[in-house]
């Protein structure tokens, strides 16, 4: 939940805005036609912490398979639509649970009209997203040149799509106004935030490849979360979009939006590192994502792994949990309180146990 | 350079603060008495993009290499001291570009006097690191249980610090106030950079393993530095310190205060993606980072690898240079012009050697 008061709309049976949980999202590589190719997509981001998935309906034969998917899904579907009206009408009549559509490329007036009312008595969401490519040419030539005309252009092609909409009655509507630029995705999510009270998905848009990707998103996404600004997030990265929903769920720990149950905080290696701690911290977060991934629940709050004898114990005594070791000595802090001094080699097992003991 | 207005401090010769580009620091894991491997490490991370270099001086072999080290490193050298001031005293005789001490845990008055006294005769920069663990008790138990009174507690620890220094004349300081919560971390930047006009070092401190720690980094140094807070980074992983260094490097381009030369964007993949866009993708970073490495420059400022029939060539159209594609074929685009149509196959050949005609 943010601190930015906007209308809810829901999307299947997840709220989105309104002081609902920020919600993560992401969207199938799987041909959307292979309903059951796509159906295992969803089900293995749906174990990975995804709450709303998008499929792309570039066709008729898509637009069919929807029917397929959206009984099958365990996650609300909306359909991302681009050009063609009747792929919306068509992917409404399948019991998506919202559509994706940018009104002003969706080809006629009376096609805006025909999916704000199929929308309508459907109860669904509409999802308007503006990005840098949306823009209208006419629009772009009454612009600045240059990062603020991009910002400017994004929020009037935003605003005049949500009054395409608004002309039809319909106000269930979320919108996104994404740039590959973050500067620019950030202030065009800040002016259109102050102009109205729409929810916001956020996200960069073709963040790139996997390690720039996820820096850009999470610079931009955590900007604006950090200012109460956003309700529902994507990652776009080049690759597995489990990978997408691995990294927004960080984002939202990091701003503390999610509770990291438990949160795991390690101290960079220094000069004064004796022992193998970028091995340890490493079993410990695999260890610990795994009990997660399975449905375990820690009791534990924050978990410290700390290789330094000079701000080891200091700070890991904040942790419930933590180990820190040098010169191949750990010692296991439960509390603020030292419980076992071991040797490198046992320390992890004791540590594991120990972790053991805080599954709930 | 960022827009809050901060003094000018020198760290050998890379100049913070005052309106000098953002710098990047990392600190050694070697064991610092080991002159010839810490140079080795410093000589790596040089070449990744580290411009500052921090080495921890646990005892006084440490600081006595810290001569061979001084003379031998390509950047300015920071040692990091704690609890002894001859270890800062023999630091600074021994060349270093500056100290980073907590006066508050130094020792003595006379401590700090002693400190101030030398670094001011040496001319040169000190660094006061408040984070959570070094707020007094006493000044603890004054504050408000929770986030608030770390944050609080971290504000008034670094002033309380940056006093003790000003008493001997002492105002060459750097600070950095650091928490292992990203919302913590930038609360009390903000707050410090509010009140006085030292530059600012910011990072989160033990960020966590290396995938936790780039999303919490990249969050919290991303969103000061999107509002013009912070003049020097350091991206805490428990990692190779090297990967600090790429991953600081990211986070500004991401942020514009870098050139990403050129910016390579892609978009995500999705049921529309019917070639290996994460493969080719992938290809073009290694080979742009691998030139960039090797100190080739692109003329290029933005490639884009788009894997999409219905987004990709009106977003490939913004770029230098881009490759869409769909069906096994891919078009090369030029300026928004198509300059070739090819099958997937050849595209990275042919790329490739659209690429090298940039090279300049």
């Amino acid at each position: 939940m943010n601190s930015r008061k906007t209308r809810k709309v829901m999307v299947g049976a997840v709220a989105v805005g309104g002081g609902a949980p920020v919600s993560i999202q992401s969207m199938t590589n799987t041909d959307t036609r292979d309903a059951a190719a796509t159906l295992a997509q969803i089900g293995s981001l749906a174990a990975a912490g995804c709450q709303i998935i998008r499929c792309a309906v570039p066709d008729a034969a898509a637009a069919t398979a929807l029917r397929e998917i959206v009984s099958g899904s365990p996650l609300p579907v909306v359909a991302d639509i681009h050009f063609d009206h009747k792929l919306a009408l068509m992917a409404i009549a399948a019991g998506v649970a919202a559509v994706r559509i940018n009104p002003g490329n969706i080809g006629s007036e009376a096609g805006v009209r025909a999916v704000a009312e199929a929308a309508g008595e459907a109860g669904i969401t509409i999802r308007i997203g503006a990005n840098s490519g949306s823009i209208a040419p006419e629009l772009r030539k009454r612009l600045p040149a240059g990062a603020e005309g991009v910002c400017e252009g994004l929020v009037a092609s935003a605003l005049e799509q949500c009054a395409m909409l608004e002309k039809y009655g319909f106000r269930s509507i979320k919108v996104s106004l994404k740039a590959s630029s973050v500067p620019v995705t950030v202030a065009a999510c800040r002016a259109f935030a102050d102009r109205t009270d729409y929810p916001l998905h956020i996200g960069v848009t073709e963040a790139g490849t996997r390690e720039r990707g996820i820096v850009k998103s999470a610079v931009g996404i955590g900007a604006l979360l950090l200012e109460g600004i956003g309700d529902t997030i994507r990652v776009s990265l080049t690759a597995d979009p489990v990978e997408e929903v691995y990294a927004a769920l960080r984002i939202l720990e990091a701003v503390g939006l999610r509770e990291a149950a438990p949160d795991l905080v390690s101290c960079p290696t220094c000069g004064r590192t004796a022992v193998d701690l970028v091995g340890l911290a490493g079993r410990v977060e695999r260890y610990v994502d795994e009990c997660r991934a399975s449905g375990k629940r820690f009791s534990l709050k924050k978990i410290a792994v700390m290789g330094c004898v000079v701000n080891g114990p200091g700070e890991a005594g904040d942790a419930d949990l933590g180990m820190a070791g040098g010169n191949g000595k750990f010692v296991i802090f439960r509390n603020g309180r030292i419980i076992a001094t071991l040797p490198e080699s046992e320390a992890w097992a004791a540590f594991k146990a120990e972790l053991d003991r805080h599954i709930i």
